[in-house]
């Protein structure tokens, strides 16, 4: 049995708290918030369950195997560090901390003592983006573009732009889906509020092939898109979240190549692209609760020693990203650089 | 009466004729094409107009008052300068040129000689983009931003990447929109046929104002989508190019500003901006044909001397922004400065 | 302040305790269900509030006001009339009781003690609805047609046919925003269920005008459909109830009608219909849960001995719709009567 | 090489024209319409067709096979009539006639003189219907029901109601892909416009077994709709037609039973009923132009003496519903049995 304490109890601390109740080899040990007026819900619905406003306190319980944090991003580093070198293993809300520097020093810590480090990327536990994996991974072919759109009226962030607060879903899913890393990153956007972080973003990813990324997110829309295409040789999907039931559609379309000798420009050059369109199909997708298969593996990993599906690497691999935008955004779209991946553990 | 003639018979000439012979004030002169077999059904359909495959002796005619000009991109300079320089209005498809530099001295040649040089971007005589225009002057308040996506699968072209195929369309909205001229542009894009122009493309267009614009097009999507959204501080706006009906939506809709003296980060900070949701509206358009209105327009711009709608600026303007997205593709999204719009005529 | 005590603690139960809990000017003095068990929550959550497997219990104590009762409809005339006797105020489940009698009974002997008899009709508190009756009441012009489709898959009942569980939505509304009362009802459906009620119905609505309502109700439909078209001599509208926001659009559409002399058939008198298309427009929506709206209600009926919106007059209308339906069902649509609305109070 | 003469050259006969035209096999031979001005086009754009006023001098050339007849519905049965008397082919407009007698006599007449009679119920020749009738013998297991949506505004008929206008597409439709004859019909609908035909109307169509079908029809609807919903006990069918590419939605989705010694009521018995969520597929659909695979039919019947998918006998079934539809609307929805297609030829 897993013994987790959950700190930070705002807007998804009730839901790790609702999951790590129900995940089976898990007790929810103790749940830790600043403000301790927020948790009376919880004594009343879990009479066992400590409630404190002493992080510290929690870290000196040995019975404690792990923490669940869903603070503030800019508390992530220094609350998940702490956990670690109190040999607790941590479960952290995306993104994993706010800067690669931090990422990597969480990386490092957790590898060091053996523990397990998971990122809250709750979309990669989805049925719909398992099915997008699974797919990339056996029917789409070479592939081609991934196009992303994530648009909606509010919330505006104080502390952080809608790159960090919304891009960073699309990364973590991206990072998952492609299994393969960017080499650059261009992005532009602006903000409309004086003073204030942009709000509108768009983001493109180069990779090493001619496969080609990119995000557009914005809490200024007059309405609520969540789409996202992907070109493959042999098929395209189209993933719409807002769906109620077909949220994955799977297009037999693309092109067909001719080889041809003849002159470029001629009309026997111009019919060498031919144009297949076939079936669609939308797979039946699992509708398990995402944070609840990702709470399973998470004890999952601890009891076994495996690695999570989104790791610290993972954490870290988003946050480089987010970062070198955030770079590329203040210069209108000069591509930076992603280093390579360097080995941090 | 204004006599017209029609240069370039492929798949938009048909219609240039069609309307030609319906607008009031204008006679359908003659008609040309290379290829004269493809003229067959004009003879049939039109016996008192001229066929040849001889652009030279539409040239001669001193009874032809204006050509118009529906021939591959890379002969617009060409056919147009020569029509000026005998003498002819000249409306011409677009983009009215393959540079910058060709679009400038057909816009000098025009002025020297006053003669009318219309570009055909046909969407800006729509009754959606009308209104569009008509509701950025009047009601949106100050501009946010403008997002395109123009993608579909096919067709695709072997001599211009998808940039001058397809964002033409919503450089020349955005150009009689939004009455703003950008002065940066950063492209992103690659293209997944070896050997061929790019068939995906991202643009961001940077105003001296807080202002963006960002275009999406792509010719290898299972869907196809055309549909931009408008910001503004006070409305904003859904433009639906593929609804049958309710193509333009305008929504209540946006943030509200509150003046505070707390501080940053604040709880009170936080409640500074607000978020304003109210009704929706789908002007009723007009349904009128865009190249019937704009061909008519063309006609009054010669017999009154005035100037069109879309007229060469806009199509040099236009051209401008194509030839700087092009650089900027080639280096991944580095920004290129858009000279400030010199005076060329 | 108004003492209320829920009755029957299933699948709507919790949403009425947990309204009234909210409401000013009520207490949430006791809940009653047969299963004891499922009231634990209650406890945890309200450790102030009674709980009890006794419903005679609640009835003889002298502090409960009223009673809110959503046990299945086969129990609601029972326990309601037990309430009315024992001088409670009684809100009570669609459809108010199983059958016209029933209803007229109920209506009866609350009118008889001057007691509170309410209908959760839930959907007439809800903005969207209210809408459409402030739109009947000023701007619709006359009243065309009512055509409602109600379609998903599931959840078969088995103890009432698909009329008795989803067309009572519908008729609840078409009662409040057609102000209107129907004189013959025509119903067709088949059941696919050997043994069991019809889980496909169509049910068409004769007025004494020359307006029709039809409703289609389906459990066994691959899509959900919640879809309402209203026509009007002015205007129209589209009521879709899973829209996440614009669930109204009014259309300004519709035909013209003009007088002409003209003989029957000719060409003239052809053209004698014309077609009126203009603006739509989808006003903004009170998002007020609905049931929070209709409890309030009740209170304040209770405290002011007034009538509320869906009293049992109109509970008794609709069943009597429903029971007549359910007749002419078993004789594949022979129009049956429904008796002109004498007064049983 | 078959001889077509086109009779009537109005909103259709263009398209017959056309179409035979380009046929292989057959020779457009003449069209004939009233008003000899209309036909000018043809013999502008067909020189060597001959065009004529005079329906009887069609009848007396013996180098005419066969007449395409795109008149008005009431003068059907007069022209197809003299035609077979004359010997010549028939191949005319939906409904067949105005009346099931005069079907009957059509059919009685093209059997005796062994002639093909084929009714232009152009749907059932689109890739979308055939894929259904497809579906429905192969996949789809028992039919359970079929229900059509066809409504928009406008156009009025004069001469006859929505249902002869609009159901009897739908009635073609059905004929062809359930293959099972009706027994009865019910039908409801109104005038809004006084001294014409109903403009609103609701068919329901009983079986013998438990399949129920019904069709909503209606001039006078704000949006346009033309949608069906197809449920069979292992699939289900949504047919849109305004669907640009996706017009048909197979789901496997449905309901499962299981035996069960129950009591009927008990907690045990409810869990008899459950439901089945699979994928969704949209196959791709043949888009050959319907009306060019129907004329090529027709050629190849009279060819090789064979018989239309859509022969005198559908047209005939579909006008007998047509009748009865009419009769049970003046009637409020009174059944109305159909006899049991007795046979005519």
């Amino acid at each position: 049995m897993i013994s987790i304490a959950v700190v930070g109890y705002g807007y998804w601390g009730p839901n790790l708290v609702r999951n790590i109740a129900e995940v089976p080899g898990a007790r929810l040990a103790a749940v830790c918030d600043l403000n301790v007026e927020r948790l009376k819900p919880v004594s009343l619905r879990y009479p066992d369950v400590a409630i404190t406003a002493n992080f510290d306190e929690l870290l000196r319980d040995h019975s404690i195997d792990a923490v669940a944090i869903a603070t503030p991003v800019s508390s992530h580093f220094r609350l998940a560090m702490a956990a670690l070198k109190a040999g607790k293993h941590v479960f952290v809300e995306k993104p994993i901390a706010s800067s690669a520097e931090e990422a990597e020093r969480l990386v490092e810590e957790a590898a060091r003592r053996g523990l397990v480090l998971a990122v809250d990327h709750t979309f990669v536990h989805t049925g719909a983006v398992k099915k997008m994996r699974e797919l990339v991974d056996s029917g789409l072919g070479e592939m081609y573009y991934y196009d992303s759109v994530r648009v909606n009226l509010g919330l505006f962030q104080h502390d952080v732009s809608v790159i960090w607060d919304l891009a960073v879903h699309d990364l973590s899913i991206m990072d998952y889906v492609l299994q393969t890393r960017p080499v650059a990153v261009s992005a532009t956007g602006v903000s409309h509020v004086p003073g204030e972080p942009e709000n509108i973003a768009y983001l493109t990813l180069h990779f090493p092939c001619n496969l080609i990324a990119h995000i557009h997110v914005n809490w200024l829309a007059p309405v609520k898109v969540r789409r996202t295409l992907i070109g493959g040789s042999r098929k395209m999907i189209v993933y719409d979240d807002l769906e109620p039931s077909e949220k994955i559609k799977v297009y037999d379309k693309g092109i067909t190549l001719k080889d041809g000798g003849a002159d470029k420009g001629s009309e026997v050059y111009k019919a060498l692209v031919g144009y297949r369109t076939g079936d669609m199909w939308a797979p039946h997708l699992d509708v398990t609760e995402a944070l609840n298969t990702e709470l399973r593996e998470f004890v999952e990993c601890i009891e076994h020693t495996q690695t999570p599906t989104a790791d610290g690497q993972a954490g870290l691999r988003v946050v480089r990203i987010l970062e070198a935008a955030t770079m590329s955004l203040a210069q209108r779209g000069r591509p930076i650089d992603l280093e390579p991946a360097r080995q941090v553990a």
